[in-house]
């Protein structure tokens, strides 16, 4: 990619270079597939068909407590003429039987207990008379296939019992566990997360004097797995050509997605692009965005695997996550994307910004007389009251040169 | 509680006993506290108050790329008339400068970095000329605090930064890390998980002749971390009293709720309770439910510790435990209940119910000509082929004998 396609873009324009250059399996979200304990797989995306690998129930069973017989033997019975059967045995729940019933024989069996062989109904205990004897009498006739269930009636080896596609849900899991499931093959992209910057330290270090903590890897270890994908934490790496590269490489062999957030240091802007273009094609298909927060963002490809570089400050960090980088986790995971509903309120105060780039700031919301109102929040993007004071974001578009107090606006809503 | 009491309830008389003889902090969601690692905290709420134990930022920083200044020594300059200072040093990003700022002295300095000493404010690097040289052509003043944010500017030490009840999102996170927290108090109940039933064999093994494997332990652990609760897994229990009272107990001393399935096994339905009744008061508070299905069902507490006998059919497990169970788990953790809001759809057939008793039966939903349509899945309620199919539930009032083909019923979707 040349450098002279690296001018800035609108938000729209990267979104639809993006999509265009994604793989069409990434595309559609047939991607991120891994294996997941059943137990953990619940909200998820099947990645392929799941088929039966086994008769289910796996054996004749009683559907309730009474006598296993041979239907023949009860044709005819009645209260008044009753059919006097021999008891042989007990089945034990659990257990296969260790007789058969022959001519007149019958078994006491639970609800659920396996049926001998040589019979092939059930009589209801309430239809008979004298449990507990050796022998019994049946007081209505049963036909073949009376209150049992068949090997099989359920499910049959290799029958689909759910599709590709499915998310799973706590009676899937059920089902997937009678089926004798361990681990399923869901859709959750592993996408690896790191962050660069000489000022910066691990969030649970204490930083030294000039130092800060890291706080967008974290941000976007969240990010990631609220929109269903699985985080792999890369941690921080050296602000520096080779450090980069090895750690985006191992994050482009391992991961689905690879995103890196930046310092503010001086050079970090112009070093991301350069490593991903080193890795492999295409490399860069977007540098620089018109837009503000998030002009260095840096959108690449390696081989199948979207790498992002992603602003060092905080919001706009988790702006240009939300908006390209969630919805192509979102597509495997079968989430929609994390916009809310957009929400019409009035803007409290004016606000200034720049014609020519999209500006999207934070407001907090407040419901007044039956309507939104919201009112932008001005403090430096990075900060952290700030941050956990917004309530969503308003997008002034590129052409506008403000907003205005009293102007009704969209805001998306956080959350 | 006295055997007498325990007569069928209805699931409305079910919800009612348990919810007045829940403590108010259960009710009201003021339990089930744990801390976990803030990167896994995404979505969840808080369960106290976070406070900053460190000002932000932890030293006063520039904000601009340029030159840390004693703003006095600007006063009065223009681009006619310049103030000529001197470069006495480099801010690095990362470092505490190692040097002070005297009269007419500045050092460079990036953004984000800590302001030397004696210095107050900082001029862009735009509005200077010389730069990288010993000395420096100031072409605009600037006033004290220009262009840097103060030390606690952002956050002061015991400030609270987010509230408890507030659910935590990816901006949330970010902050938390930039105050150095590693982990944070969020409320999901820990929600003990065992099955008893001699036939049932832990899903991951093969059942011998007569066995099956259990599928409500790995669909009650789904089911809790569904509705934001963290599942423990208790496994398998035999089905006998002082194994089962061994398990509960444990169940009670270490969980916010514990959830024991039954097997189908005769005996196991009257165990349960007693076993509940033993561990302490005030013990049992309905046994039974006018409910199908759901008969079995035993609701108790123990001490403060919610403790419920769920029906082993894996349908009827589910149904009850998103009748009764889940809304105390979503109380926690600030989730609406799991119940859809309902759907309107219209009967495919005639579905016969016993009066005097409510029903759930299993439906799957079409959408047809504009309108909903509930086919009513007649199989076995243990069937996987029935539990998988199913879209939602349709409930039969205690009073109806049936539905008939062409109704429009009310359809609890599932998700």
């Amino acid at each position: 990619m040349s450098r002279e396609l690296r001018h800035l873009k609108t938000l729209e324009e990267a979104r639809t270079i993006l999509w265009e250059a994604l793989p069409e399996r990434v595309r559609e979200g047939r991607f991120g597939g891994q294996l997941v304990e059943i137990g953990g797989a619940v909200g998820l995306l099947l990645d392929e068909d799941v088929a039966s690998r086994t008769d289910l129930p796996p054996f004749d069973r009683s559907t309730m407590d009474g006598y296993a017989v041979r239907a023949e033997d009860t044709f005819g019975a009645s209260e008044g003429l009753p059919a006097y059967l021999k008891v042989v045995g007990d089945v034990q729940m659990g257990e296969g039987p260790a007789f058969a019933i022959a001519d007149n024989e019958v078994a006491r069996i639970p609800t659920g207990g396996m049926l001998p062989e040589g019979a092939d109904a059930v009589v209801m205990v309430e239809h008979t008379q004298g449990w507990g004897a050796d022998s019994v009498e049946v007081l209505r006739p049963v036909a073949p296939g009376d209150n049992i269930v068949r090997r099989g009636d359920d499910v049959r080896v290799g029958d689909t019992i759910l599709p590709a596609g499915h998310r799973l849900r706590p009676q899937d899991i059920s089902a997937l566990a009678g089926l004798g499931l361990v681990e399923v093959r869901v859709r959750r992209p592993a996408v690896a997360v790191l962050s660069t910057g000489g000022e910066l330290v691990p969030h649970s270090q204490s930083p030294a004097p000039g130092q800060i903590r890291d706080m967008n890897g974290p941000a976007l270890f969240a990010a990631v797995r609220a929109v269903g994908g699985e985080p792999i934490d890369l941690g921080l790496v050296r602000d520096e050509a080779d450090s980069l590269r090895a750690a985006l490489r191992g994050g482009v062999e391992t991961a689905d997605l690879v995103l890196v957030s930046g310092g503010t240091s001086v050079g970090t802007e112009d070093l991301t692009p350069e490593v991903i273009d080193s890795l492999g094609s295409p490399g860069v298909l977007v540098h620089g965005l018109a837009l503000k927060p998030g002009k260095p963002v840096v959108v690449g490809l390696v081989g199948e695997v979207p790498v992002f570089g992603l602003p060092g400050h905080p919001t706009s960090c988790l702006v240009i996550f939300r908006e390209l980088v969630a919805p192509i986790i979102c597509a495997a995971a079968g989430l929609p994307r994390p916009r809310g509903p957009a929400l019409r309120a009035r803007l409290s105060r004016n606000f200034a910004s720049q014609a020519g780039r999209e500006e999207f700031f934070p407001v907090r919301l407040e419901e007044r007389d039956g309507e939104w109102h919201a009112m932008p929040l001005i403090g430096p993007s990075a900060f952290i009251s700030t941050l956990v004071s917004a309530d969503g974001l308003v997008r002034v578009p590129a052409a506008a040169e403000g907003l205005y107090a009293g102007d009704l606006v969209e805001v998306e809503p956080f959350e």
